[in-house]
């Protein structure tokens, strides 16, 4: 059985039974039937699964991790997290989450206004919120204002003229001062795949003159009670723990020399973001036990605390991936194969061929097992020299058909002779072979870091996966844009089935997808979000729940701006009224192509 | 006087003068003077300047160059264009773009149903349609329906299914026959950037046995008198001309073929897009003259003809970039410089110092212009030691405070005395010693293929220009993420000015971002699409046209589809009626931050 590296990615959270993906909660749905059952309702197009219970379990296992570390070493300082919004800010993810924090005191962390007036509206009461990323005085005015909500609020600083800002607005208002934290610049970077965000030259964050100058600007005001964090961020997804060892000894310095200059009330070290995900499917990238992170944070800083004489610090920390990733999968219909005509029956050879066009059929009949690979490779070359041929006009379109045909036939040939062996055998065979995968999908709209950072996401068909897939894949989204391609990787091959779609359905899944795909995603083409939905499940018991459609082609054209009156004035004017009436039926559907599976 | 490439990618629309980058247009504005109007009207944010008369000169050279080339070669074919509407669909950029082409007879090309409702809705009728892409029933549907409404329009098909569609919906309804054209898969593929849309193994057009198969659908349905095109892409924005001279022979075969086979209403060739926009403002890329690349095509189809002895074909082009890149000019106000803390005034050296730290003091002390280099890298490296020693214990904030200054201050003086000689001196120096210029705009908003394909824009400030700017720029941006960053690139240095912000604006404006990057602009941190204003001139005199501002964050909220009256709900209730007010005017403005110049 070929797994596509469940193991490695899957962390039980799903699993193969049957020749199905199946979410392994409650009643272990088929990702498949939960498809069939939105398709049935009439949405088409790609499809978001969202699975809040994912979501609360890495909250959980998240507190978890910590608070085992913190009893083992007798740590005193307390762990709390925020989920940073940039990651996530879309409504079906994000309040199921907040829900779920609740009991942990789960908090949000905002880097924008947009995201600062999420906070403010939806976070509990108590839970932390904190706030990093540039500011305007706008921005720290609205902290004071969530302060005097009563939220636990905390102004992370990116530089001086913030809290300048703070100072005006303290003196300038009536409102209670929000707590203030200070980005402190590290030495030592991080060594994730992000790592640029950490750094002596990363974009964020204050030199040590720079925290002076803040620590006496504060002093200097009265407000010296209100520094209770320093924060850094080294990079998110860490794939190696030893970076962050040494910039939390680093920060834990810094947070000690403070300490002990008179800032009684810096209780916090904040460390960002780091935990990361496994999105291979083909090894695994993550080179620490999650248990292994958690105990090295709070070693460290308690070692640091007792060196420098000071208590041991709060923590706080804001992974994002960590928390959403796993709780969006992302499915596809593939809505055609594309090397299905190179068929036998579509050979016309001639009375009379050219002589290369004669060999590659004497090629084809005689290759066997042995000769498989050789002359699989002769007739790649022999098809180089006929397509020569015609551009010189020595050759006829017929003739060229029949070269293709026969280079086509030669390779499929070859690769069912190879099959007897592992698939090593295949991963050496020229990348003229792939199939072509048609899916109904925009990466740019659903899967931006792919074309963006060439993330990988783990892929599966979520049916057939007791049969053994034959054909190396190529994925082809629908927009009209070369990069809209997955192509195939000899060093990260994907196999998939060879399906006869008029007869079958097959569809693919991308997991991992509930990190920053949905607020990254582009409108190419003018293909919108997909329709999404909650998968939940009350006493054992699936529910489909809060469906929200892609947008209308009418929605779309009237959100970039368009007079959509306008529009159907003109085409209702320029058509007979039944005529009319389907444009307008098709102005009100999304945007996506309607699979030959009736939806 | 440093021009910032102005001759290489700027075309003559725009020059310096008097220290001020200005339009080459009319009443020669300056860029400052626009933006400026425009902020007095209370815009805050990034502003996209669109200019219409740009788009029409584009225009009007690309017909120009082709009617030159038939009329010097006596080619009996026309010429024809459309716009892929994919490179933008806004409507202030289109509708413009619609009237400019009215008198040629320029028409669009749509690759989704919803550009294919645009298309349809606002094409000229008489100008040429052509359709794209991957489709399904419906589309084909709706491109009959065009058809009716008068519209000269072709379905290229992609794939045989396509075609079988085209003769369902032609049994099924009334409607009259759309044109059909032939993607065709070439074996010469393109060489420029994005060469991978062209050859053997790309993700669009038909192989030579399935061009025959679709000829004989076609002639078996009575249908032949249909196909009227076929239709190749290699690559848009081709720098190098020799990819394209081998495809049109190769698809001038293929015409000549299947006209020669009895297809005697095929009677044009679609050669895609590819003429290249200048992006470099350090050196030209584009290896040709735009009237030798009309030539090249004239001259190739016509020998071609003749060889095979059929009538020289109508040639239509796709070409984006060339048409809409140079219309949208992006301006960002510059918020911060962020090396300005390093001041001598800001060094505390201590009664006695650590020795690395004096020996830092006396490199600084003793600089000279000979030494310069030489001392700027052993301060480096004492730096280095002294962040090593603090992470260690070893010395205070104080003392790390003071490397960095003293490091910081020798590099600066470095810079200084190497000034007196040319670029190439500081172009040797470690990139350490950056300034680093906050924009207030999202990278991935504004320049969403810096991000995801590294391409470069133009960019330059618009004041400023009679000053030598002397420090070398990183660019950041306003989101929380490390890659909202335009490094320092050392093989094409950008050195801006140095400038006291509170004291004189500054802003920087990037050029050629009219194709692609408003409709692959992502939300990142929930940043939205800049205000964006047509700047147009009615007898000489300057007018600005259709404003729309950036989206407010309470429609920013709504859009992503949260419930905005539940939001205000919850915000009235948990505050006091004067401070909601505030919030409630926070919550109608844009994302962006405000500058200390009062927007």
């Amino acid at each position: 059985m070929h797994t596509y590296g469940i193991d490695i990615w899957g962390e039980d959270n799903f699993i193969i039974e049957n020749g199905l993906a199946k979410l392994n909660y409650a009643s272990k749905p088929a990702l498949v039937d939960i498809v069939r059952d939105i398709r049935e309702q009439d949405f088409k197009g790609p499809l978001l699964l969202r699975f809040p219970h994912l979501t609360r379990l890495q909250i959980e296992k998240l507190y978890t991790l910590y608070n085992n570390a913190i009893n083992e070493y007798d740590y005193k300082g307390k762990f709390n997290a925020v989920f940073p919004l940039k990651v996530n800010q879309l409504p079906n993810f994000l309040l199921p989450l907040i829900k779920s924090g609740e009991e942990f005191g789960y908090g949000l962390e905002a880097g924008s206004k947009a995201e600062l007036f999420l906070a403010m509206t939806y976070n509990k009461i108590g839970a932390p919120i904190t706030i990093n990323g540039f500011k305007d005085k706008e921005m720290i005015h609205l902290a004071f204002i969530a302060k005097k909500m009563g939220h636990n609020i905390t102004v992370i600083i990116e530089g001086l003229n913030e809290l300048k800002m703070i100072l005006e607005v303290e003196k300038e208002t009536s409102l209670p001062t929000p707590n203030v934290g200070i980005r402190v610049r590290l030495f030592n970077s991080g060594g994730g795949a992000w790592a640029k965000s950490g750094g002596i030259d990363s974009k964020f964050g204050l030199s040590s003159t720079e925290i002076l100058e803040a620590y006496e600007l504060l002093k200097s005001n009265n407000l010296l009670h209100y520094l209770t964090m320093i924060h850094f961020h080294i990079g998110s997804a860490m794939t190696n723990i030893k970076p962050l060892k040494k910039a939390l000894k680093e920060s834990g310095h810094i947070y000690a020399e403070l300490k002990n200059m008179g800032a009684t009330n810096l209780k916090a070290i904040n460390i960002g973001g780091g935990l990361a995900v496994e999105y291979s499917q083909y090894h695994r990238t993550t080179q620490y036990h999650l248990q292994e992170f958690a105990n090295d944070v709070i070693f460290t800083l308690k070692n640091i605390a007792k060196q420098k004489g000071v208590e041991e610090p709060n923590i706080f920390t804001e992974s994002g991936r960590f928390i959403s990733a796993n709780s969006t999968v992302l499915v596809t219909p593939v809505l055609e194969l594309f090397s299905a005509e190179y068929e036998l029956s579509n050979l016309r050879l001639k009375e009379e061929n050219p002589p290369l066009i004669e060999e590659l059929n004497e090629l084809y009949k005689d290759m066997n097992g042995k000769t498989a690979l050789e002359y699989m490779h002769d007739s790649m070359d022999h098809l180089e020299s006929l397509l020569k041929l015609f551009d010189l006009g020595y050759i006829d379109l017929q003739d060229r058909s029949n070269a293709e045909i026969l280079a086509q036939l030669i390779i499929k040939k070859a690769i069912s002779l190879l099959e007897i062996a592992d698939y090593e055998e295949l991963k050496r065979i020229d990348n003229k072979i792939q199939e072509k995968y048609l899916l109904n999908f925009s990466i740019f709209q659903s899967l931006p870091d792919f074309w963006g950072i060439n993330q990988e996401f783990p892929i599966m068909p979520i049916t057939h996966l007791d049969k053994k897939p034959t054909r190396s894949a190529s994925l082809w989204d629908i927009t009209c844009d070369s990069d809209g391609e997955i192509e195939f990787n000899a060093k990260k091959p994907l196999y998939l089935h060879d399906v006869n779609l008029e007869k079958e359905e097959y569809y693919l899944a991308f997991f991992n997808v509930g990190a920053y795909q949905d607020t990254l995603g582009m409108r190419h083409n003018l293909f919108s979000h997909p329709t999404e939905v909650n998968v939940v499940f009350e006493n054992n018991e699936l529910k489909l729940e809060k469906i929200i459609e892609s947008q209308k082609i009418i929605d779309i054209l009237e959100d970039i701006d368009y007079d959509t009156k306008e529009i159907k004035k003109i085409l209702k004017s320029s058509l007979d009224k039944s005529t009319y009436v389907i444009l307008k039926k098709y102005l009100n559907e999304n945007s996506y192509l309607k699979t030959s599976w009736s939806h």
